[in-house]
């Protein structure tokens, strides 16, 4: 189906809008009037941009308090003011206009009269070529429900009048989607699809700050699409979504995470789609630290017992191995200075190609690679902070390839694999974060949940597939300026935490101090016995619980922005103890 | 009374809060649990630490689900963990500790059962010289209003145990506090308060992120604050607020914000203060810019009418004036280069000592300054942004005896004075910023409004005197990143707007070019003559109307940070052209 966009939901001017949604490829974009009014060009030149860029311009809008007066001479007024616009609009050259229920105090509680000035308007537009579709908002005076916006239309029986159905105003009033299918589809004038997180607030409000791309948030956008289409429309896929994150970010980004909510939606929705079906990665092949001095990273590796296994055969990068974990790192990829970073991740997946394939169709383009005519082909894509992502086969031809293995055969340690990855998240792109892991990597996301920094609450939220295999959460700073979120880190899983942290002291490691008050608390929280208490005391281990299991931890001090995390976890245990990370950030902040 | 503040309003390491506490005279302070389980100092260090600062720990905060659980062995282990926390009291020296009624899904709909387990609690407090502090939540599982709260107590009748009032949990739910009065003074063990705005939303969400200092949000503090007092409660005036952006912002001002506000709020309540009555002001004597280049400014107020009437005696700052609007030009005060910024305002007021003497009761101490001999006194106090605002004398020796009179005498134009002043606020500093408009210079508040910029959303704020002679706007931008809110302006009034640009443009002034698309919404929106919107449409300026009357306006280039707007203002007419605040921030990202 066609997509398009609201310029409400873009960042910048509006040639500026168009011009991302046209990148991002868009079909059309819906104008909205406080963005045509503040740009310098008239509507005739920006005609001629939207079609130079390929874009159709399918909805204008909107018109406010329109219907529903009960003073003949202010309806004559309003019909005046519409005229104005359609003027405009045959010179914009889009010949649909959003009319959204009045919101008018003294709207008038009158179906009939509504919908006879609703009849007027129409007429009116029709004799400008141009079409009504009128929306109930969630908060309109009379009309809030998009059955009662459809008995009106229905009433006033013009053919210029239609309905514009709005995924948000739907779902946030709790009505249900299905009468949607008796509205015949050519009355659907208009369908503008908007998510938004399950908040209980004031809706207008919620509205305007807090909407977000399908599947982005609760709503069951897929549902209602279903709906819409049973009842035959055949118009665009249309984006309205007022955020004030997306204000701010670039409208470049914000354009390509838009559109790919719209291409997963029609996965979701069963839509004929080109998209490749998900192929969800199996496990971690490696994870890739960059630094400009490898010797802090080597040396954190060798005291948590990895063996360096294996060296790169034509660039400045060594494999370091201990069980299932694999840390690349790599002295030659940073074109400064740097301190130590997590650059890439490796994942596992039966099918490489499909993967790509996969990505780029959802937007997410490969990254263009030098490599040496003897490796390995092995294809990367970017996720929204940057981190690259290698799809490296779980069968045949490897990785493993390029590197020239050591004498040395990796030394069997406490650790057994990668338990998780924790990054960083740019604070504009964290809606498109979990869309980017949800809809391109096809993992499943947990709840977001919200951590106390010494300087503002951190947002994280984790992503993984059912068997624990892969896990990746993303965190994102208080604010834009905030530089406590920067810190990665490279959680290892082990089995024996308390001999692993041993080793990792006894070869020179040093763990993150945790305060005794901690203990204390946890004393009082959990029957520990004394003697476990006093030993996770002694080894700086953290400890916590849920329904399914244990879960206890211990973490290394930081070197450039990554630190390492030590976990031994019951199976049953879902968390990543995140009631311990007030503790760690606050003992972080100190060091 | 004696104030307290948690430690939890606060942000950064435990012994920051608590320095920060100090220095802003806090009497005491309640130690939220995370702050100390995340701090490296031991309980007696804390202690001790505190005694230094001459604080008291008013509070040890929160026990949580305690009571009302059906099942006696998790009962005894609720008691096994307060036992825990008493102890670790006893060893921090605070006697009184907050238990929150419980959110756990399956409390008991039993008060006797509450009762009785609260009395068991209170028995095993008392054995460590503990005193219970019981308060509902306004989200508590079955005990969720303070009435009900007490009538536990009442009926578990134990001496150790009371009851803790919130504001936000009493105000936020709509509860009638006259209630309080009924209980007995020495039953309130404890008094919390926090101010929030009027937010229609989940309370819960509300409550933890959106809590702010008396005085700052919609909550009538005073009335509350007034019932306790009739109870005849005793102890301090304790501030527990949560609030996103206080965990950002540096620990001190915020303290000093916070203890403000409890000196507002024992004036407003009638409580014996040692403040001064406010004396308001009763006009802008001048607005003062610094620029080390004076160049720009100069020639921009030259275009605009003004003359240069004087000279300081002993700086290198110019008096210019036109009717009632007094610029000063200072090239003297920037230490380093700088464009041209607005650095001070001269506030006219009829009682400069009085005015002093109440602002440094109010935490905001006079700046110290040098200035010769033969100077005119003049005090200073430092706005939340910087802005230092002299306290001018209305009648007697002036300000203006420390200027040399040039031999022009001002020319009459077409400006008669300055209608307000626009200052941009540290995206930390808003909730400050009302406080400090309104307690320290004694203006009125006008709603905030949002409003767009092509990159985020901003606030912003007006202060005022009813009689409009002193105006003040403060604006915000979206993230503490973002530099759109950095320009500040100065807005001239004048009672012909066309003569007064006309004048402006053919002295060579430029106006902030405003588009064509604006003047066909204007069109649209108001019944303006063709004649009269070809002169604004010609001559850049906007126009707005509200029920009093209409507002016509007009910007110029900025020049450093600063630019002038030329107002004709209805007398009627109460705001500040909001409507067309995003048509000029998309103008001014394009110059």
């Amino acid at each position: 189906m066609r997509t398009s966009i609201a310029t409400v939901s873009l960042s910048g001017g509006l040639t500026e809008k168009l011009t991302a949604a046209a990148r991002a490829g868009f079909d059309g974009v819906e104008i909205f009037e406080n963005d045509l009014v503040a740009a310098p060009q008239s509507p005739e030149e920006i005609r001629a941009r939207t079609a130079d860029l390929g874009l159709t311009i399918d909805l204008y809008q909107p018109l406010r308090d329109i219907e529903g007066v009960p003073d003949e001479r202010r309806f004559a007024r309003n019909l005046r003011r519409a005229e104005h616009k359609f003027r405009l609009m045959r010179r914009l050259g889009a010949d649909t206009v959003l009319v959204c229920s009045s919101v008018a105090p003294d709207t008038a509680v009158d179906d009939a009269l509504a919908a006879a000035q609703l009849h007027r308007l129409a007429q009116l537009a029709e004799e400008h070529g141009i079409r009504i579709a009128y929306e109930a908002l969630a908060w309109g005076r009379h009309v809030d429900t998009y059955d009662h916006a459809w008995r009106i239309v229905e009433a006033a029986g013009h053919p210029a009048l239609g309905v514009c159905l709005d995924s948000f105003h739907i779902l946030a009033r709790g009505s249900d989607p299905k009468g949607i299918e008796e509205i015949p589809g050519e009355k659907i004038f208009f369908l503008q699809l908007a998510d938004a997180p399950q908040l209980a607030m004031d809706v207008l409000q919620w509205s305007r700050h807090y909407r977000c791309f399908p599947g982005q948030g609760a709503f069951d956008i897929p549902g209602l699409l279903g709906h819409v289409l049973r009842a035959g429309y055949t118009g665009p896929l249309s984006l309205e979504v007022f955020n004030d994150v997306f204000r701010q970010a670039d409208a470049g980004p914000t354009a390509v995470d838009a559109r790919r909510s719209l291409l997963a939606l029609q996965e979701r929705t069963g839509l004929a789609s080109a998209l490749k079906p998900p192929v969800r990665p199996t496990g971690i092949a490696f994870a890739e630290l960059v630094a400009s001095d490898p010797e802090p990273a080597t040396a954190a590796l060798r005291a948590l017992g990895f063996t360096r296994t294996a060296r790169h055969r034509t660039k400045p990068v060594d494999l370091w191995e201990q069980g299932e974990a694999r840390v690349l790192v790599n002295s030659g990829a940073a074109a400064h200075r740097t301190g130590t970073h997590l650059a890439a991740i490796g994942l596992e997946t039966p099918d490489p190609a499909a993967a790509a394939e996969r990505a780029e169709a959802l937007l997410a383009p490969l990254i263009p690679r030098r490599r040496a005519p003897e490796d390995a082909p092995l294809d990367a894509i970017a996720a929204p902070d940057g981190t690259e992502l290698f799809l490296c086969a779980a069968q045949g031809p490897s990785w493993r390839g390029d590197f020239a293995r050591d004498t040395a055969p990796p030394r069997d340690g406490a650790l057994r694999g990668i338990d998780h990855i924790a990054l960083t998240q740019p604070w504009h792109q964290f809606d498109e974060a979990s869309l980017f892991h949800c809809t391109v990597l096809g993992l499943d996301p947990e709840d977001s949940v919200d951590v106390a920094d010494p300087y503002g609450l951190l947002r994280s939220r984790a992503f993984g597939t059912p068997d624990g295999a892969v896990r990746i959460a993303v965190a994102v700073g208080p604010a834009p300026t905030d530089e406590t979120g920067r810190p990665q880190h490279l959680a290892l899983a082990t089995d024996d935490l308390v001999t692993a942290v041993r080793h990792f002291r006894s070869a020179g490691g040093r763990t993150l101090p945790v305060p005794e008050n901690y203990y204390d608390d946890l004393a009082a929280r959990f029957p520990l016995g004394e003697a476990e208490l006093a030993t996770y005391k002694e080894l700086d281990i953290l400890y916590d619980e849920d329904p399914g299991g244990a879960f206890r931890h211990c973490y290394t001090e930081t070197s450039g922005r990554v630190f390492f995390e030590l976990v031994q976890r019951d199976p049953g245990y879902r968390g990543y103890g995140a009631a311990n990370a007030p503790v760690r950030l606050a003992a972080q902040r100190r060091a």
